[in-house]
């Protein structure tokens, strides 16, 4: 199967592309390379310290055997995507290759425009270019957990059969995002639904939850194959940017209360998961949602994880409670389903101790490397702006446009 | 109160900014333009021939005592929007000001993907501006009902109360919107409902249903006052493209069996309504959505109104079914709640003979400036571009891109 990974230099973009190639696919990698760019404004970085694409491709393939096309591409740049669908014919695209966080897009306005513009556009010109150059192409697109909020009612997966005055309907789940960032795929997630409906097209959202861990069989082949690591108030998520908290002496900033819960997964169900969708086709001018995580987890309960692991080491661990710069709730209702993909053969990897241990210890090897002042870089969700007045990251403060 | 009536050179909100001159507001109108360049780049034009805004503001003065601001303004430059909010501090804020058309959004991906940005990007940039400069604003933002689409339950007015699985929440309405455009407004929606939860911004979301009508109490004082009348397969609503197709000699066309319904509203209704969401701000933190159309008709059943109201003058007028360009359902359930505005006080007009017929007296009176070859300048709603493949409208043939 020809496969091509839209963001195949991000952090889940890259293991995928590798994953696929290792089970024989004939992966097209493509990206434009804009997340080193972003880490650089924002004075960001992976703890791990990645290879340029031209030496993790030469690396897979002296490693593999496999060989992994690369195209240097703008999803907003219509023609560019045009000429690649056009002369790849994929038969699936995996789209991984929007801006993915969500305090970036509450930086200031400039960031949530810049986010909302750059997601719907690329995801656009994917739809009308497979609508006109590979119609029978699967669309495999990332979405996020986080589109449906917390409703007080169980989440389904994408649809829900609402009985109403004496009729009845199949309709999307109602979807109540967080942020800029969120709402980003919510308009994502209804522009796909009609490219389905209108067009015929065929196409997979995955409603991802959280992913932690840095580590895939293949990733693991050599140091060169390396995922990203973020751990910081930007593009950190909550486990990873723990780990490294703990890792370098501070406490583990639990936002509020803490009991914010979403749905968390391996890294290593990611690439499965992705195959999974890949391999199990919908019918043309189906749209289909799955939930895409395996365990729900508060973040406050992740962190007595994190507490729980290093113990066992004799490690001491401090949790504290901070000022949530966000707004949600932190109590709530929240069970969502997340069946399709173990109906098509997930077998997922919880969240032991051993994970955690691994990552704690890929952080300790890393150390050094750790920017502290972007660790709590918080950004205000009320007003946009760091939420510090003291301005830990000189970097962010500036682009937020306020004064330190 | 002091109003903003953003996209005051429009059908609607032009109208909608005499009235609510007329009624003592402060009034200042903004507007990029845009429109007048998109009749230029589509080849068509308003039945009715419009002053330029300077004429049209001068006479308005001249005629009422009242004077509108005026500022020549890109909704899509946020510096320019942020001065605007900064410097006149409107109480309410009326957005008319996007790309409107459904046709348009499906003509080429570059017409989508405008439509799309166009509008999101407007809204966001008043939204964000709004939360900085003038948090207690009113953001009274026209949708449309076709964001609904046509389910096979009740529609309501943006909420619906769901019971599953034993539990309850308040969700936004679902939606399944019926081209590009539209999207753009269910994506509207959603970054509307987010400043309103998370900014604590009040908003008034209208979901319009289709307008019929040329004139008001306000466009009917001068001829440098009235509004465009779009009639064409772009821009034109149904009645109105009815009656310019009877005047003309045509078969009044409706595609397909024609058991489309939707909601409609006379001219005079949609001024009114939007002073009554004026005058009715929701709270700090409401995003509020009221259904705002008077009638439910087919498209069929709308031909035959125009064919009873001329057969009453002895005039002869022939139906023909086309085939649909459009992808949508040809017979289906409708029944849109339309109670809110009612509740504050709205007295509707219905669609009589007499209005039918002051419709097919403007059409009369500028018979000679219709351009035929627009009228049925039908947009192939599955793949793009002309629908005719003799290209009955060069200039639309040439936009979308193909072969004539």
């Amino acid at each position: 199967m020809r496969i091509a990974v839209l963001g195949a230099d991000g952090y889940l973009g890259w293991p995928t592309a590798l994953h696929l190639s290792a089970r024989g696919h004939d992966v097209v990698a493509v990206d434009s390379l804009v997340r080193r760019r972003w880490d650089e404004e924002c004075g960001t970085d992976s703890l791990t310290p990645i290879a340029s694409m031209a030496d993790r491709l030469a690396r897979w393939q002296a490693e593999s055997g496999h060989k992994i096309g690369w195209h240097q591409i703008d999803l907003c740049d219509a023609a560019a995507v045009d000429e690649l669908i056009r002369t790849t014919q994929p038969d699936a695209i995996v789209h991984f290759a929007e801006q993915r966080s969500a305090p970036y897009s509450m930086i200031s306005p400039r960031h949530g425009v810049e986010t909302q513009v750059n997601n719907v556009v690329g995801t656009l010109n994917v739809l009308l270019s497979v609508r006109d150059h590979a119609p029978d192409c699967h669309v495999i697109k990332l979405g996020t957990m986080g589109e449906y909020g917390t409703p007080n009612i169980d989440i389904e997966e994408g649809f829900i059969e609402i009985e109403h005055n004496g009729r009845h309907d199949r309709m999307l789940y109602p979807k109540q995002p967080g942020s800029l960032y969120h709402l980003s795929k919510v308009h994502d997630s209804h522009n796909l639904d009609f490219a389905c409906r209108i067009w015929d097209l065929r196409a997979t959202d995955l409603n991802q939850g959280v992913v932690y861990g840095t580590t895939t069989d293949e990733t693991a082949l050599h140091p060169q194959l390396i995922t990203r690591f973020d751990y910081d108030g930007i593009w950190g998520t909550v486990l990873n940017r723990y780990c490294v908290q703990a890792a370098v002496g501070e406490p583990l900033t639990v936002y509020g209360k803490g009991g914010q819960t979403r749905g968390f997964l391996d890294i290593r169900d990611t690439v499965r998961c992705i195959e999974l969708a890949a391999l199990n086709a919908p019918a043309a001018g189906e749209y289909r949602v799955y939930n895409q995580f395996t365990e729900q987890f508060s973040v406050l309960g992740l962190a007595e994880k994190v507490e729980h692991a290093r113990a066992a080491h004799g490690l001491p661990t401090t949790i504290s409670h901070v000022p949530n710069p966000r707004r949600e709730k932190e109590e709530h209702y929240y069970n969502a389903k997340h069946q399709r993909l173990l109906d098509l053969g997930l077998e997922p990897h919880g969240l032991t101790d051993t994970l955690i241990d691994h990552v704690v210890q890929t952080v300790e090897a890393n150390v050094s490397r750790v920017k502290r002042n972007t660790i709590e870089a918080t950004i205000d969700w009320r007003k946009g702006g760091h939420v510090y007045a003291g301005g830990r990251s000189p970097a962010l403060t500036a682009l937020a446009g306020i004064g330190g």
